[in-house]
């Protein structure tokens, strides 16, 4: 379960990401976390000890990098620099036992993972669809428009998309990819309770047709590695900074 | 160069993807068309003959598939349907030669095409900030508020950020990863070639202070197979149904 590095020693992975938010970060910490891996989650560590927002300005800004990433989050592992979320989950699939051996089933785990990321980039469009260089207040009727649209259209398409994937899969377990829980179930649980943050009444009302993606997302945070992180507080809260936010009145 | 399939024999490829634009399949087709692969595009293949619309909506429709694909492009290999774009190339660049063999190396060049990726959704953004559940005459005034923020601050972000990747990469040949073409680099001047349709004036200027960027983006379209594609026809005009959209107001 624990992943060693090429010469069999335990690895230490550490993981650059702004801190104060969870962010597309919070889907490679969960694949960290219930892998039990050992991982630096660098915005945690002090400055003093060489963490929070330098360290990320360091690796973002390193000029010995050969092969520099474009933004976080970012996966040190070893002397490898790893970005790009769904990229991350990729690497981290095999040795965290997250995703299948066979190649068909790495691929539809990643397949997975990226329509999973159109999805949280189409959630945080609602409330920023002129992008980030504006902020809610200055888009507020925008926002409201954009996510009119997607509340109608957009969420029960995707929603429905990935509970006919469970049931297609037909596994007595709760998971999408065959018997074992992969990187996708905990990425898909993540978006859920995103949902469930930023829409509570339009949440509920998509999701009580979607008993599959209940029961998914109430499997992954029964896991007790997920529990124990969720309650160990360093888990950060939802709040109106990040990814998922909740605006009431979004949630019409 | 040319891909078989598992018992030895020539693999035919299937693309699917709506017809009447080059969308997300380009990046697809650039790389097929480069490594001289046996493929059919489904949208041109006649109704009579199986292509066409319904072609597409069977494969999405299918009740046999138990990993069904959430939206085009979609590539059949054999009884294998891959799906999102990253992915498809992920799966084609081992038996296309269009990726490094080594672990490193692969997750870099996919890691280089999802940051792609990232840029083109936030082209095409630039016209729709609302999504495609508007049209773009219903959204003009969102579109040149959000496409203000690309120009300004977006674009020489992206571009730079590929330029430096160039450099760093230090090679002679003008391509991204290592000595050899990859298929990041099919859609990095893929991206360039909309960018210059869609914005001449703004991209001419950006693209001014990136030499590496200019030379890639000619010496992909000057590959003898990607030229005869080009000239073939076969090859959709952009046009403004399109990923890359060409609107003179926006262009400031």
């Amino acid at each position: 379960m624990i992943a060693r590095d090429a010469t069999g020693d335990l690895m230490t992975y550490e993981l650059f990401y702004w801190p104060g938010i969870q962010g597309r970060a919070e889907f490679v910490r969960l694949a960290l976390e219930e892998a039990g891996a050992r991982y630096l989650d660098m915005a945690a560590v002090p400055e003093a000890q060489g963490g929070g927002v330098p360290a990320i300005l360091r690796v973002l800004g390193t000029s010995g990098v050969r092969r520099p990433p474009f933004a976080p989050p970012i996966l040190r592992a070893g002397r490898q620099l790893i970005a790009q979320t769904p990229n991350i989950l990729l690497f981290l699939g095999g040795p965290l036992k997250l995703a299948p051996r066979d190649e068909p089933g790495r691929l539809w785990t990643h397949q997975l993972a990226l329509t999973i990321l159109d999805f949280y980039v189409e959630i945080f469009d609602t409330h920023h669809p002129l992008g980030d260089g504006y902020a809610y207040e200055e888009q507020k009727a925008e926002a409201k428009r954009r996510t009119r649209y997607f509340l109608a259209v957009r969420l029960p398409k995707f929603l429905g998309y990935f509970e006919r994937v469970l049931e297609l899969n037909g596994s007595r377990r709760p998971w999408m990819v065959g018997a074992r829980l992969s990187y996708a179930d905990l990425s898909m649980a993540q978006v859920i309770a995103g949902l469930k943050y930023a829409f509570p009444s339009a949440s509920a009302r998509t999701l009580r047709r979607r008993p599959r993606l209940r029961a998914l997302h109430q499997a992954v945070f029964d896991r007790p590695r997920i529990a124990r992180y969720a309650a160990s507080g360093r888990r950060l809260d939802f709040n109106n900074e990040d990814l998922f936010r909740h605006y009431p009145e979004l949630d019409r």
